[in-house]
């Protein structure tokens, strides 16, 4: 996203943009995730979601989904605090490791190396403390595993087939997506509004929509992770599943189409309170000129793109995330206006769509 | 459902059962609508749903299903007041007309008889406003017009394949239950609390979950007409088309899998204010000891199987009918307590799904 | 199907009408096949396939689909030649097994009957053979077992969820169909030619295109047991779980979409060569005069609509079945023209798409 | 692919490797399509398969998908022989195109550069006859035009929303592929016998499966232009389309699941004998080790991994390629073996299925 002069200057304390050399980062790979009950979220993760277990000890367990090669996408750990470890990309060559420590390091960051790892299945690695407060793993060695593409005798109804991205709450839009940027990210969609107020943008490595979000809030935090399925029809299984368990309350949001992304979706909640999206069916943004698209944050078909109305939680609750020693980082608030306050009447939130009308907007329009 | 004696007892003013032989009903088969402006339920109707016009003149446009051979499942009347005019089932023969028309006058209700049909297409009729205050035809001639159940290359993405049923709403639900037994219909579901008190309950004729159902509300009302589409995703094609064309405002509920009836659903609001159900994937009820399924009021999963909140205009809001003149029926408040009102918080219906646990209910246990 | 006369006097050898009423049947309930490795079998049906097993010991299975709430489905009995024993049918009342006993006995046909029923979960039943060489049985009474309609949390990608039809082989079509017809069976759909040849129909009891179809061939055979899913990427879903263990040779003919019946198929070849089928969304056929589809035997979409070729075993090949003391029936070839001949060329069946031209041949046009 | 050296040897004719840097090829972009009766072929194209025509005239017709925004993915030309005009890529930069006429002209190629492009829509392009024969098209500059992906009011049951690939005939496909490389393609999967042959490969450039694939046989020639649907059931709409349509007969082959490539497919021939697949569901393959799958050429499942026949014409039609004045390049036919040849038993491919038998062998497994 070519931003604004104007939002741009908006923007308080600046990211400076290091010279050296960015690392070319392949995808996200995988979140690790510190749960406080690890019996509960495998039942979660793996008796109800099907994610494959590569591997797994008393304190940890990996998790891959069905078309994935690379060790695993999740990493559960036990742990006192429920939060987001770690956001790890892979990177295109080893020496791109380098060139994130590198980076990094220019930035004053805290960094730290792992010739063998910080986690199983994973090589050398590091991992850093982001001026956004985010803590971010980059790799390029990592075992192979048996890829699962066509197990379709292991198949389940609403098996997860890939990482698709991950989301992160941060108190200031616009200079989040700046820093992201100068990492070679590419805005593809956004939310703004008439006054140049940037409430959420996406941005891509792979050749989707995103590989990365950043979701206007008090942060940082984790919003969430999020799985794809290869069909909408295996989305509404999940559902069924949920349903027949008779642990629909993990249903936060959805299912429904997203306004943003063109995906299909659906938002549920684990035992820790961590948010995972199900998505599938965006669309390729591969092209260096992919056309970005902005939503009016007035405009109710943004999020949900059949108009039906975001809980509130959805918009306020969300993962702490950690420091390099493991403690929780601290959350700063957002100062400018809200998407949840600049949408939801008084009255609830169950009005917004029919007071929320919104004449002569058209899809993908600049604004 | 063999209707508790003493919630039998707690019925008020209970219909007399005709000695006069019943008519033998097959199927819901049409409803006739009046609309206040033709011309835009045309376009709800024709251009965005996809409904085929058998014919059509100033006043009247007649609509059916793509596997639909007789000539209309709906009529579209243009008049003063929107309104719900009829209800019209088919019966089995010709003689059955007589039977229908004997059974109503017994019970003295208004019964008028037309040889030629009240409406294009369909011949020898009669039309009753029944005890429960519904407008009610039953016919056996009709036209046959062309099925287009492998027309393909018309189909559209949310293509509607049948008339499903109807959906009416009385304020006294084990009264109206009793009187459609009465005329042959099985209950297949329904839904109580552990006091006795019957909020909705499901009746059919065809080997489906219904060709109609009884909803507890201020009545009688027209809650619903419901069309099926082959497939889930047939339904996502019709959020994603009213998204595109930026009415997605016509969405009152849904897409959800319901609990009762098992069928995946959407509900539309049409131009006047009429309730369109969407409807996919009920189960075989055609055997006689067919088992019955009674849902717990408070089991949050009843109305929706995934938990999501229903909103409360599904609860209050519902179209006028019309007695044989064409005048409105006045409408009689319900005097038991509402399902609105025994599961929604004070607070509002967003906070249903959190508000609402159950626990240890089990899918289709009788209460 | 008002058979034209001129091909009624083309039936030889008439099964005669009884003057004892017919017995009201609902539908086609279960079959029992003896296969001659159970262990095998089991594999095949409960491993691959996901029947549930109500219950089981070492010479027999019990098995039903998701939906269903009677006892079973499919018996699958231990014995030593591969064959149909039984084509069980569902009757409304207790009275309709006198019923049937009575019709079959007046045709001089063998008939027994258990009070307490010839297999597990069903009650007083008579098994007969009927006119045409097959061992058909009628019961009303049955053991009701859990209906795992909502129990997605065991569902499969590829769910079977209702029985469907049966499929029935036999050298006369016409005197077959009489005699079903005298039955209460209504025909649906056929293909014939244009000298009136009548290749197979197919006859319903139920509100679906067929309880069972005839098709012309040496007999009495059993041609096959259909099992529907609730849509078709559940049938894609057993085609690739049939990949994935390389056991994709039992794919015998399919998926496709049929001409006749409109239902997505699919056959696969159980390990004793017992012929299986995969089917979903026909269409309703209720109403008394529900319209006849006739299609013409040298139309290359009536067996798939998309012109795939069908492979010569699928007309050649079927099941042995049984007497009532479980020997094998003796085949009778049939005499006229068989619908392989007519319809394949000289030169093998993988031309027939591109010699096979129908020019202005409308969809469900009466010949 | 790191072709074993063995192989490599047995590549006659080598191409040899420029020293000018190659292009950065993103994707397949469109290919030019000389058709003989432009009025058949829009019908086709537009009025059946439903493409999105950007811009005709008497002679012209420019197409695209539902998601692209470049000015199109198809050009049907007019003209006397049915033929593929040009394969043409898009390049990262517009620097790339210089690069890509250096490339070129190292090798001796005739290369033509058009600064204002040679069609509609495309800029500054440099076309070539590459060293196998194929006229290859590489551009940067292109009309942006508005991208449907949320114009679901415009959406038909089939619609088809990307461009996936090319695949190409060539008599030689290990020397084939080693260009490929040289231009930066990297193999996802292949086709190989035990002594080394390989029949086909697939090459990607964005993160799919392939951009582009050879199929050994006579060639140069087109064999097929693949787009995309979102679902699979988009696919089977699309062979309903046809048959309601009465035109089947252009189905080739399919729909089924890949082995290679693990897409489901359908393949079609427009008028004049182009091949075209419709295709849904390969794999990320974006990673710089994606694992190549690498399939036996006796493995029964690569083709169809439901192991239904390859119908022959498959293996032996394709379309002419032109050179960069028009006139159809001469064909050279293949000296190996071809892979209908040692799959196909002499007796017809309708029996393939039974007699090749494929024992242990597993799923994506090296050879």
């Amino acid at each position: 996203m070519a931003l604004d002069p104007s939002l741009v200057d908006q923007t308080s304390n600046p990211i400076p943009v290091p010279t050296a050399p960015r690392p070319d980062i392949l995808r996200c790979a995988y979140m690790e995730i510190v749960v406080t009950d690890l019996k509960k979220s495998r039942e979660f993760y793996v008796d109800v979601l099907g994610l494959i277990v590569t591997a797994e000890d008393d304190e940890t367990i990996y998790l891959r989904t069905f078309e994935e090669f690379i060790h695993h996408n999740v990493v559960l750990r036990q742990g006192p605090v429920a939060a987001a470890a770690v956001f790890s990309y892979r990177v295109r060559t080893p020496e791109d490791v380098d060139k994130a420590q590198a980076f990094y390091e220019e930035l004053g960051c805290e960094v730290r190396r792992s010739k063998t790892g910080f986690v199983k299945g994973i090589g050398d690695s590091v991992r850093v403390v982001d001026p956004l407060g985010f803590p971010v793993e980059y790799f390029y060695e990592v075992e192979h595993v048996e890829r699962l593409t066509m197990r379709y005798d292991l198949f389940t109804p609403g098996a997860l087939v890939k990482l698709d991205h991950f989301n992160q709450v941060t108190p200031d839009v616009p200079r989040a997506t700046r820093f992201q940027e100068s990492l070679g990210f590419l805005v593809t969609e956004s939310i703004q509004d008439e006054k140049g107020t940037i409430y959420a943008s996406w941005m891509r490595r792979k050749s989707t929509v995103h590989d990365t979000a950043m979701t206007g809030g008090n942060g940082p935090r984790m919003h969430h992770i999020a799985f794809a399925t290869h069909e909408k029809h295996n989305i509404l299984a999940i559902c069924d599943n949920l349903g027949a368990r008779r642990i629909s309350d993990c249903i936060e949001r959805g299912p429904g189409r997203h306004g943003v992304s063109n995906a299909f979706y659906l938002y549920l909640i684990d035992p820790d309170g961590h948010r995972i999206e199900i998505y599938t069916q965006d669309y390729y943004t591969g092209d260096p000129d992919n056309p970005e698209v902005i939503w009016d944050v007035h405009d109710n078909q943004r999020r949900d793109f059949w108009g039906n109305p975001v809980v509130p939680s959805w918009y306020t609750e969300a993962s702490l995330v950690l420091d390099l020693d493991g403690n929780p980082q601290p959350v700063v608030a957002r100062t400018e206006d809200t998407e949840l306050a600049v949408t939801i009447g008084a009255d609830g939130f169950s009005y917004t769509r029919k007071d929320d009308k919104v004449e002569g907007f058209k899809v993908g329009t600049v604004l």
